[in-house]
């Protein structure tokens, strides 16, 4: 006998998990269908060389690396960023751009596994390339927006900045050299509380005086509305310039959209990357805020300089759908709570099962997702406790002259007319 | 810069591939869940003890197997068979029994790339477990015919058969022993032909009689309907057994359903795995039997032996949805036509983008997938040939007074109001 025992930081998804993520999988895949985004995937494993590039960051250790048996160096995808970059390069020229995709699938990472966090783990990533305008930025924005409404999420919160008005800053300060280290300091705000945060910022900088100057920055956003924020920055940075102009254009087309009262511009946002440009932002539930960002990403000016010389500007982002899933379960969603195996349980009358067999397909024509209990006379207290463990909300059970059905929470008994009209049957 | 390579025997999807793939999973699992099977998923890495268990098969050779950071021998699913018995004997309580579920997800194995074969490929598994009836085989055997209608295939043939009427058979003719090479040799009947396969017979069972008497038996259903099969072959075995009996049920109520005329008994069908022990089945496309069967499955006694002592019998199928779309390419099935990214395309005007965005917010609120063009100004060449390669139908662009939609096949101008009757807006 072998112990069926799986590896450390991966897990099994139950029926009671993988319903409503299924569920949640198709709302976000509708809304990005009906904004036009098409999906698309990549082979799970490729070359190492292709997924690592020059490689040397902290990835590198926390991939699932091995030779094929063709001696091949591999590694399993760790994100859908590089294999959408290294996509591009293979196929920019058959699908075109603007080119606007999404993708929801696993990646691999071997971090070491604590709460929340799994070596396999679902990504949702979707992106605009070929595009560097305020309205590209804008419809990911409203995406990302429709797609939490989809959701039934009420309460969140669009945290946004953007990296050339910072830049701005920085080099009115004569700080570009150390943007790096600064950008990396700045993204751990949050997290390291804003004593630390200046601590570090006065060692990188050498400068107290500097130090302060890119907290007021950071926080200039606290407790000001977007525009008034923008204009603040402005004023730190030595007036409007082309990045600032993006923001008060991305403004006026989400107010347009009515939805500019779910972005707030928090000037502590950079996502560390070297990668991002322009636009960057995190999303957090207003109920919730712990968990941190459900929902991030920005705009680059190159996905795919590591495989092609044509420059593919683009903007983006990324849902952790296993983040989000906590999310919904602690927020007590009703998505999540939507796990019945089907709408009405048909219990057959032994030797005679083609009466529940018809009566199931009778039922499936009219939209019920009807399940036959698949053990003729079995015992009444088997079949209630499958119906309970399978939160089987209905059971029909045939008479002598027909058949009845009783409501398995409220014990209540009704005929097959009521029963359709309570599980909102076709017509 | 970086060769954007992908690995032999890997492919990319792209969206005209994706989204019918995406669109029959869906279908698929509709009808899935209309019976009342429920998803579950397992890791794609497991312990390779736990994947090959013995091992010594040919599987072995095929496996993606590595040693993980911290020195663990994994491996990655070659099949969703292995995980789903590892992950009953886990959660078998949990779930409870009869369970029935589906699980659509990539599995990998290292097999030498040939056309329409791949090394990484979809498997749509389905099965009930913790039931042995006639009532649990129908179901499956119902649930496949309503699968392939779903996706719109009109002709389809399932050829089935009986493990235990074959065993009856040889065993009356004293062949018993030999069931295992028998089984393999009958297997390869449709691929090697009558003359091959009975000249490997007769090496197994030493005897020309023996082999022809095989042969009669498993091209006894060749120009006879379903029962009058059943009953030649209980005739060649010395009469019913049970084996026999539960064929017969199983047809009576597979003609309640008013489906049994999709189903050919073929007693050549076995499965050439020992792990089957009552029904086996393929399906094969009636205009298009060349690319072999694209579900089949079959019933077992035992799903995860080499986990548990409990026994847990079952039946469950396998649909191969890479073959599957490869066949539904060949019949051009108007469900890969369907590709299009979008309904609608809105063309927006410089420096009024806003204009744009609302309108396809409005759109989209009546059901139709409205896309932005995402480059204000662009020529109308661009925005025509964009259009095409993403195969979008209608166009929108504004007037002074308004906007009008142009059919982009047909050329046709038409108002607002036109359109939307067109696409089916909801009212």
């Amino acid at each position: 006998m072998i112990d069926p025992v799986i590896l450390k930081g991966f897990r099994d998804s139950l029926p009671k998990d993988e319903i409503p993520k299924k569920k949640i999988m198709r709302k976000l895949e509708d809304v990005f269908s009906s904004y036009g985004f098409v999906p698309i995937d990549t082979p799970v494993l490729e070359y190492t060389e292709v997924l690592l590039g020059k490689g040397g960051g902290e990835t590198d250790k926390q991939i699932f690396r091995f030779s094929d048996n063709g001696g091949r160096d591999v590694a399993m995808r760790f994100d859908l960023t590089v294999p959408f970059a290294r996509f591009m390069a293979s196929h920019h020229d058959e699908v075109g751009v603007p080119f606007k995709r999404y993708h929801i699938s696993k990646v691999w990472r071997g971090e070491n596994p604590q709460k929340g966090r799994y070596r396999e783990f679902i990504q949702c990533d979707f992106d605009i390339v070929g595009a560097d305008n305020a309205i590209s930025d804008t419809e990911i924005l409203s995406m990302m927006h429709k797609s939490f409404q989809s959701l039934g999420i009420e309460r969140y919160t669009f945290h946004i900045s953007h990296r050339g008005m910072f830049s701005a800053y920085l080099e009115k300060e004569g700080l570009s050299e150390k943007a790096v280290d600064i950008l990396r300091t700045v993204d751990k705000l949050r997290k390291i509380g804003s004593d630390e945060t200046k601590r570090l910022l006065v060692e990188i900088t050498g400068s107290e005086e500097k130090a302060d100057g890119i907290l007021a920055f950071i926080t200039a956003g606290k407790d000001s509305g977007f525009m008034e924020t923008v204009e603040k920055l402005e004023a730190l940075s030595g007036g409007r310039n082309e990045s600032s102009e993006r923001m008060r254009e991305i403004y006026t087309l989400l107010s347009s959209l009515g939805i500019e009262k779910s972005f707030v511009f928090d000037s502590s946002i950079t996502r560390g990357l070297d990668y991002y440009t322009g636009i960057v932002y995190e999303t957090f539930l207003d109920d919730l805020p712990s968990i941190g960002s459900v929902c991030s990403g920005g705009r680059y000016n190159d996905l795919a300089s590591l495989y092609m010389k044509e420059k593919l500007p683009g903007v983006g982002s990324s849902i952790g759908l296993d983040r989000l899933l906590a999310a919904l379960e602690e927020l007590k969603s009703p998505l999540l709570a939507e796990t019945a195996s089907a709408d009405l349980l048909i219990i057959p009358v032994k030797r005679n099962e083609s009466k529940a067999l018809e009566k199931a397909e009778e039922m499936r024509r009219k939209g019920i997702r009807a399940e036959v209990y698949l053990v003729p006379d079995a015992k009444m207290k088997k079949i209630y406790s499958y119906a309970e463990t399978n939160r089987i909300p209905y059971m029909l059970t045939f008479t002598d002259t027909g058949c009845e059905i009783k409501n398995l929470s409220t014990r209540e008994m009704m005929s097959e007319e009521e029963a359709l009209l309570k599980l909102g049957a076709d017509a």
